[in-house]
């Protein structure tokens, strides 16, 4: 514990009695319930620097604060005085950077994933030279500035686009902004390289960061079942999960999307990798074409289906939970004798037992039983901080049916 | 659901209104206070078979029923009629075989793992052209001659080593018994093939069946980050961490057991892959060794620890879980700086969630901090009942520690 001195002249923030223990030991959140709330942190700028201490007055460390959600702060630093400039990101990117390098043979992965990166609130993927940076908490909103410039120290991107409009913002009390360029971006699409294939995104328009690095293993994972398979990837979007079946040897793929520009990307990467031979591109919703191929008595020997999150919020859990019900109820009808079922869910507030839960009613409404193969979140570019279980977003099963 | 005639004169199970549902849905066991106990059941053979009924008097399928333990049936088949006899077991073989000829290059893996492949009690673990059987329920240690006949029409094997001396025979009210051989099974030891390398076990000497393919992934994802790194394998057993990650570019590793012929095992699994020159061994007990190595500061880039189960019954679990925290202490402290850590937990009494808060109490003890990089449990061929996540009994974590 440090003594209760600072060079420092920024505010201070004293945690309730006993509130300390979960911070030292590298908890990277303060809740509002754990501080003594004052009329000067009430008023202070969302994303403005504070020393934190103990109860007794002891230095804690740095933490951006932010007045108005439950977590009140983001630690920064364990050192009371580190300066938050674009030296200290550039720090904790290079650090990083050095992992994904290890994990990965080609630049593309997501390169910060907030805190679990020691950067609270900040995402950022790289599709080689060009970064897309999500701004998710007021602690790096308001740093951005020093944020670009440590990128452009790191890894001298040719560009990056920083986005300010994730429903993250909106706890945090952020307005939503326009898209900004640094640098080149280039012409949308642009390349990305994943599992050894070629994809096209349009990483303005598109969703998120426009790609999910996040299904990365798991995509692998389906395409390792699929040789000689018929292949249905519902929710394709950029053809991901059915691109790399069809690369594996699955001998038809059927692509399906209510996105026509999804869909016109995903026919150009099945062109760029030799693929269009065996793949198949339909515009539809999801449920629509479930329903009428549970109808017309269809079967595939895989099928993926990769939704977007049912649940974006707590009150939605319900419908949402019914969601994948019906979801997992509809699809796996079309899987044929033996064959094999993917599904995910992406919603945070469905944990791995719901979701399982889901999967269990699912096959049961539809009369199909099976083993699990592997139950899995995110790739290893998505790393879960130690305390924030819970920030595991990523539920899949793999199964295969009788 | 069937009419209430069966061809056969088995004796039937009644279950309790409403009992049935589960069984309907898929779920393979019935719990003792769901049926209609009557003095006949009380008094039948473990493993004989049985008619189950709802309380209706439909006919639900075929069990085997156990009077003594917990769960007094094992659903067999949906079928009442069906006979359970070598033809049976050799079609739900026939399609594991299948399963795992999709997923494995090498005719080495678990090629039958209990409920999840239509076979309760059921373990087989396959080297090429011999078996390692376990008869872990009456259902299954009642028909090992039926079993075994099956296993030799669907794979030929040179020969078959069944054991009767698992735990979880305990349970079932089975005695353990001694090993039986049919056919040749060599002479010890036998080749192990896994990601791409040689290993030599004991099979009839050694742990369980004498290979844990579970970890086949798990120490994949180990190797992938050990490239250019000095690596500590503790509880080594046969190598199996180690010499992946020394065939994956390690430095050195190290290799810990207190066994010594698995030591040697391991050694000579070493000089099989030509990676002697990287690997060194050494016998001790693991706490003594990862005791005195943090008393002589000792650091590793990547530390390994991969436990026996430490919680064997539910009355261990406050001890096995205080085993597990000072586990993760003692090895996490052996770390060097951005290093990785790896640890496992086996015990089918200590699920992900409390595995996941072992591994936060254990840091904290340590001072240490960073980001997991993968939780994961068994690999494919050891697949999960949808209706027994609780069979789920493998919890790991991959780390990287600042």
């Amino acid at each position: 514990m440090r003594m209760n001195t600072s060079s420092t002249d920024r505010p201070r923030v004293r945690l309730l009695p006993k509130r300390h223990r979960r911070i030292k030991a590298g908890h990277p959140w303060l809740y509002s319930n754990e501080v003594v709330m004052t009329p000067a942190l009430k008023a202070m700028a969302a994303g403005a620097l504070v020393t934190v201490e103990n109860a007794a007055g002891e230095l804690m460390g740095t933490a951006a604060f932010n007045p108005k959600p439950l977590v009140v702060g983001r630690m920064l630093s364990q050192g009371p005085d580190d300066a938050i400039d674009a030296e200290f990101f550039r720090g904790r990117i290079v650090k990083a950077l050095a992992l994904r390098s290890r994990l990965y043979a080609e630049p593309y992965y997501r390169l910060i994933h907030a805190e679990a990166d020691g950067l609270p609130g900040l995402i950022v993927d790289r599709f080689d030279d060009i970064l897309v940076v999500q701004l998710n908490a007021a602690a790096v909103d308001a740093r951005s500035d020093a944020i670009v410039a440590a990128l452009q120290a790191a890894l001298q991107p040719k560009g990056i686009l920083l986005r300010r409009d994730t429903p993250a913002r909106i706890v945090e009390g952020l307005a939503d902004a326009e898209d900004e360029i640094v640098g080149d971006i280039g012409d949308a699409p642009i390349v990305v390289r994943e599992n050894g294939l070629t994809f096209l995104s349009d990483i303005a328009g598109g969703q998120k960061t426009g790609w999910f690095y996040d299904q990365r293993d798991n995509r692998a994972a389906v395409a390792a079942v699929a040789k000689g398979g018929r292949v249905l990837d519902v929710y394709c979007y950029l053809g991901g999960f059915g691109m790399n079946a069809a690369a594996a040897g699955a001998t038809s793929v059927t692509f399906v999307d209510r996105s026509a520009p999804a869909l016109e990307l995903a026919e150009a990467a099945a062109a760029a990798n030799g693929l269009a031979d065996r793949t198949t591109f339909e515009r539809a919703e999801a449920f629509d074409f479930l329903d009428r191929s549970v109808q017309a008595g269809a079967r595939w020997d895989v099928v993926i289906v990769d939704p977007p999150a049912f649940v974006k919020s707590r009150k939605d859990l319900g419908a949402g939970l019914r969601g994948y019900r019906k979801l997992i109820r509809l699809a796996s009808r079309l899987v044929a004798h033996d064959g094999f079922f993917f599904v995910a869910s992406c919603s945070h507030n469905v944990d791995d037992a719901a979701f399982a839960e889901q999967v269990r009613h699912g096959l049961t409404d539809a009369g199909r039983n099976g083993r699990i193969l592997r139950a899995a979140g995110a790739a290893a570019d998505h790393p879960v901080h130690p305390f924030l279980p819970e920030s595991a977003y990523l539920s899949s099963m793999l199964l295969q049916l009788d």
